[in-house]
């Protein structure tokens, strides 16, 4: 089969390509799982992170934006299109033009490239606890009330994807992220990126501002059991996720203290005092909007499951990101 | 002030344009009802209705999906627009291209038009109960499950016009409307149209087949009620509104052989034997995914009722549209 993931060379893309790499396990309309012939890996950067080394991986750099690009990229042999391309939360609220061209019009061209190839492809999009607004707990049937542009252009999407698969020009399916902690790499424009830096950076030996009170709760997911889900998802049974494809993940859901109590713990009193308050109005308030508890049966119900505890989010990044110690 | 009405020579944009020229009702930023100095009906077809013959008006023929043409429409004198302009469901189903132009691309014309004023303008959106889908009975926190494009680009519109009015381009209202009975003039390409035709034809002296069962439920507002309705709205405290600009607008819930059984006992046997059946399945499979109860508490907070009973939505037809009399 041929995959292609737009943003493919970002941190869960680049993830859920070397895991589609290592074995088959994704699902073809039979029910088995296919080899890969083909993963494209299409992004606007050029890779961060080294690319996956192998013949079967072509790293394509491009504008979302541009049709005929996305009309190129998504064509008639494409199988399944994991589409993870966008504009995260902070950036979508600074430039609301750029937020929309990516996120909605970037959306609108995978969908239409995929109905073009008139073969009904999977696609899998990527949507946000964003896209709830107001309610400190949620669950699948909780109204979408976004409160900022990235929620907005999520929630647009989900409908989307699920009026293309109902008129059959795509079998879409809609996972519904935590926060995904802990975020390798750099500080993104995601509101929500201090809730992997504030573990990340001082367990790289780096001193860091946390932005939000040590009450604020954040609902979060690891990496990998990310790209478990996105797998999950993947091969799920479409008639039984019916006219509404969109789950919620599940996550754990800490207070930042607790988050930072479990630092203290797992990484010493050094590691945890490279920490200090720095407090952010403007994040405090789109954290506060954000749901911190999800009760996501249909996805509970699929197998798909969160991280146990943050001692294994800690452990999985310490052992996957940083070779299996830390600057102590 | 300056009205721009889109949809403006369709039924309901003609019948508000009226309203609105009658006296002055809308109200102004400091909550004062305004003088009205000029009515803009845009609109993509000529006038089916007479249109108002007042100096005030200003008939603008063009595309809603053509941006610059949105942009001289809503120019930086614009105080209020209301937004009817549409595909409607049974078009947008069969047009999926068409539908996405227009209910999606136009109404984002409009709002990007309104925000290029620069001067944060009142815009009034008009949404439908086919954004829900699977519920018999709605409120104003129901989660948005359209089963249909035209639903679907109806929840979109929602979505953008909360976001639009959270960032201050614009003032947004969204009244999500009932079905409209008895629409005057001939049938459209609605689904719900016929719960017009099978009251309004038979009171014009012609036979009309009648698609869906008698155990169908529809959930119906005059447009004298929507009218009124979308005058309350536009003035309603924006504030009072909050993130959410959307209302469910409540209505009556008659079963159509009671709408059938009150044309009798309004009209006689004679009148109310011109309804044969004629069942559509694509027509019953759309109207039973639609609510047919709505418990719209903030509509009813602000004062916004719908018709007493299908007596009175009768007599009104039977008043306004047919001077009072029908063919016996």
């Amino acid at each position: 089969m041929k995959v292609v993931i737009t943003g493919g060379t970002g941190m869960l893309g680049r993830r859920l390509a070397l895991r589609i790499l290592a074995r088959p396990e994704l699902e073809g309309p039979d029910g088995t799982a296919q080899n890969v012939e083909k993963v494209v890996l299409f992004d606007a950067f050029d890779p961060v992170e080294t690319p996956p080394e192998d013949p079967r991986v072509e790293i394509v750099t491009g504008d979302i934006c541009d049709r005929a690009t996305v009309d190129e990229l998504i064509d008639g042999a494409t199988d399944s299109v994991f589409h993870f391309a966008a504009v995260v939360s902070g950036g979508a609220e600074a430039d609301f033009d750029l937020g929309y061209a990516v996120n909605l019009d970037g959306g609108r061209n995978v969908l239409e490239a995929a109905r073009r190839t008139g073969r009904c492809p999977k696609i899998v999009f990527t949507s946000s606890l964003a896209v709830y607004g107001g309610e400190r707990s949620v669950d699948d049937s909780t109204a979408l009330t976004p409160q900022t542009s990235y929620g907005t252009q999520k929630a647009i999407g989900e409908l989307l994807v699920n009026d293309y698969t109902r008129k059959g020009f795509v079998d879409g399916r809609t996972l519904r992220l935590p926060t995904i902690v802990i975020r390798p790499g750099k500080p993104n424009a995601a509101a929500s990126g201090f809730a992997s830096s504030i573990l990340r950076e001082p367990l790289q030996g780096d001193e860091v501002g946390n932005p939000v009170t040590p009450e604020s709760r954040m609902l979060i997911l690891s990496p990998k059991r990310a790209v478990q889900a996105f797998i999950d998802i993947h091969n799920a049974d479409g008639a039984a996720l019916g006219m509404n494809r969109a789950l919620m993940m599940n996550g754990i859901s800490p207070m930042v203290s607790e988050m930072l109590d479990g630092l203290r713990r797992y990484a010493g009193d050094a590691v945890a005092d490279r920490v200090r308050s720095e407090p952010d109005a403007l994040i405090q308030e789109i954290v506060d909007g954000w749901a911190w508890f999800s009760d996501g049966a249909r996805a509970r119900a699929l197998g798909m499951e969160p991280d146990a505890s943050l001692q294994e989010i800690i452990e999985t990044f310490v052992n996957e990101e940083l070779d299996g110690s830390f600057v102590s």
